[in-house]
């Protein structure tokens, strides 16, 4: 995912429509996943003509590698930037773990997690599209591995946790509250679930008691 | 899920045949999705003619429930009643977990659990694949929990966890496992974790150190 949301230029008009058809696919690609984002039914979707979207992407590919390049934006602008701002790496840490949980609790994707959704979809297929969805779900990992490593140096977290073992049980936990949250049509006990069971996690490593996700989430 | 295997009654010539093809149906659902699953490409996959398949199943839903039937009379006798077997309430939490985690290990579905592929899938649709699916999964999910309680009965674990939390968590490493292993085409190392992360999850629960993970794998 791209880290630096600050330093993303100014888009054109052009752009933004651009923009806006993605977005829409985005969306669609995560009630109907991403092997159904053809020109014709996202064309149904967006109102748009076929012939408009077929002279903008070429191809049912060109398509889908497009949209997940904006979902990728999309996440960098609602979980990432935001959680990356000035703070230890404990902070940052949570932070990703909560704005993970609130952009599916927010429905930015209508179908939750857009990676979730496309990675169980494309996971057993070849290809470009499957090789940039894994890339970022191994990004988004290595970003709280990351994290866990830094909180480690700075005495945050205990330095004898196994980051690349806490890191997989922390995103555990979010992908089943975002599995759960979806298939039970927006029951929202999952996210405090995963919420309780990531604090109680973090805390087991070392850390110090952090506010109450509870509350934060009301904040963000 | 069927839990009690033993009284299955045997199957005739017919059924045999018949439970064959739903095999081959069960295997293709988590390579090419549920929603991939017509007669045509069936018979294309299994190497019969459509017209036999029609004739069997009539339509592509009969043919899609059908096959979640047969996912869970194989998914009962390959993990569910082995695991089952006589022993502690806390004996059968662990032996669920590795049945669940060496299930996937050994491709007994060629695109890791039925459910959490069908799950994914059809997560944001309607009907009655829908609802036999999440009836599966919310099935193992209860399964779980009630081996908790009753091992929390039994003493075996604190009376204190809130044992659907504990259920939560340790679905949720036995999902993330099973999506990593097939994501990587097979990379073991995510099964090792959520071993590890289960086993130090029941332990913090109360639980007395178990055998192994890894030792008891190879036996099973």
């Amino acid at each position: 995912m791209t880290v630096n949301g600050s330093e993303r230029r100014r888009r054109s008009d052009g752009e933004r429509t651009r923009a806006a058809i993605l977005e829409a696919a985005a969306r669609f690609a995560t009630l109907e996943g991403i092997e159904g984002l053809t020109l014709g039914r996202l064309a149904e979707y967006a109102g748009m003509s076929k012939s408009s979207l077929f002279s903008a992407f070429g191809s049912k590919e060109e398509l889908q590698l497009a949209t997940i390049e904006e979902a990728n934006e999309i996440f960098d602008r609602e979980v990432v930037a935001p959680a990356l701002e000035p703070g230890t790496p404990l902070e940052r840490l949570r932070a990703l773990c909560e704005r993970f949980l609130s952009h599916v609790e927010r429905y930015v994707f209508p179908g939750g997690c857009f990676f979730a959704s496309a990675a169980a979809e494309i996971d057993t297929r070849q290809g470009l599209v499957r090789e940039r969805v894994t890339g970022a779900v191994t990004d988004w990992l290595d970003l709280l591995e990351q994290q866990i490593r830094d909180a480690q140096k700075e005495g945050q977290l205990d330095a004898a946790e196994d980051a690349t073992q806490l890191a997989f049980e922390v995103q555990a936990l979010l992908l089943l509250a975002n599995s759960q949250f979806v298939i039970s049509g927006g029951d929202a006990s999952p996210l405090d679930r995963a919420r309780r069971g990531i604090e109680r996690r973090l805390e087991l490593a070392g850390a110090a008691p952090g506010t109450p996700y509870q509350r934060r989430r009301r904040s963000t």
